[in-house]
């Protein structure tokens, strides 16, 4: 494993005063989502194929990145031959690669696994403090109206450490995620003014998308980031995207139609994310 | 559980006499599916809320029929109060209910779980025979490019014999389905021509829809049929629509947003569909 370092630059925590004093706080939102084709467009979490198809290896890219975007301005997920970690914000795809740079992609790019929707945010959890990723997680989901449904989960702001990873492109017969991962480049930011970018997912999606948190991480110039590893936060402003709806797009060529998807992979998806 | 007997009227079975004796043959479906935007309308399955949900006693209808049928023109379900077995076929919604009658359904009924697709097929399996569901199930997997999609399945024709059940609108608090459906009515038809209607989904869906087959029966006249609970086969044509995205509606209110649905309920799921 390597490790680089970077020496992010540093601006004052953009919390209001008025917040900090507040672990958790809810605006509940007002709309109903009773009914969903009225709302299909942007409520939609979109996917392409399954978390245990990438644990599997199926690493060929099947949809470009200008389609993806048409599905969604914010996600994240990864690129052919599993080369990088994809963060979507703003509309903009990037894709961070093991040098740790974060190039901006073209929409002929094409990926074998991702995760995107339109970010619009429902309420905003303050977090005054959090020394980790667990920690974090807990506070945010204290505030779910339901553990049923996906969140699109957004935080702006200053960050007293953030540790990510990127994976190397891989080579044919590729390897599983859990020996690709092994090849990890570690990435560690201190006071890094940045974006966190990913969602959180019911338990039922097991096999399919990652239960719970599946966050990204991108400064905020926008030049470097990866996959969360880990994180600390002191007044993060965190910004929740219900999302009630769910499009999987299966791949329907490739080592995806024949890729044995019966088995329980959540030791191996443990491995992987952490 | 109460038991009905239908004396169906029997018609000529419709399979050409050229291809009676092949147990299986495929017309492979000649499109590429790479590109998920273009085929979205129709090449989705249309799912609302999750099987364990319908478990767990979820039923109050959360969409309407008629937003239902701008989802699909074929599928299953069922209704609010887990009132009677939904079958959509050519884009008329039937509700069986226990008195063994399919009743054509106005817009506004509303569903609490269903899965809808258009139904275009892809393949033709012809099955010369099959004593019971699974033994016609293992043969129409066997013609299957992929486990791993999912499959919209109708068969048109006249059956030996088809066992059905309906169940009976449920009052507050609701029971769990396992308990709901000991009062179910069981329908046996003999030389019954009508529709089989349903889908075959793959195992990684456990918790959200039904893995393998499930499928509801309808009499060609559109009077009667339910559930299917066992059935025989002659001749019969199996026509396959591969459908390789599916889209799912979660409920944002009632119960749906406080169940639990962290538990492996597939053993109930054994019970209920058998």
């Amino acid at each position: 494993m390597k490790k680089c370092r970077y020496a992010a630059l540093s601006t004052a925590v953009l919390i209001l005063a008025t917040l900090a004093a507040l672990p958790t706080a809810v605006a509940s939102e007002s709309e109903s989502h009773s009914d969903p084709t009225t709302y299909q467009d942007r409520e939609v979490l979109f996917q392409v194929s399954t978390i245990d198809a990438l644990l599997l290896a199926v690493y060929d890219g099947i949809l470009p990145v200008g389609e993806l975007k048409a599905r969604g301005d914010f996600g994240i997920g990864t690129f052919d031959k599993l080369e990088g970690e994809m963060v979507v914000v703003d509309g903009v795809c990037y894709q961070v690669k093991v040098d740790g740079v974060a190039y901006v992609v073209s929409d002929d790019a094409t990926t074998p696994f991702a995760t995107v929707t339109f970010f619009d945010p429902d309420e905003t959890v303050l977090v005054e403090k959090a020394e980790n990723m667990t920690e974090l997680g807990e506070i945010v989901e204290a505030s779910f109206p339901s553990e049923n449904v996906f969140y699109a989960v957004r935080i702006d702001g200053t960050f007293p450490y953030v540790r990510t990873r990127s994976v190397p492109a891989q080579e044919k017969p590729y390897p599983h995620l859990v020996d690709a991962v092994a090849n990890q480049t570690v990435f560690e930011f201190e006071d890094a003014s940045g974006t966190v970018v990913g969602f959180w997912s019911p338990e039922f999606v097991d096999g399919i998308n990652v239960p719970g948190y599946h966050l990204h991480f991108i400064t905020d110039d926008r030049t470097a980031g990866g996959h969360i590893l880990d994180l600390r936060v002191e007044g993060a402003e965190v910004e929740l995207d219900l999302t009630p709806n769910i499009f999987m797009a299966l791949p329907t060529a490739g080592d995806f139609f024949s890729v044995d998807l019966t088995r329980d992979l959540s030791s191996d998806l443990e491995k992987v994310e952490k």
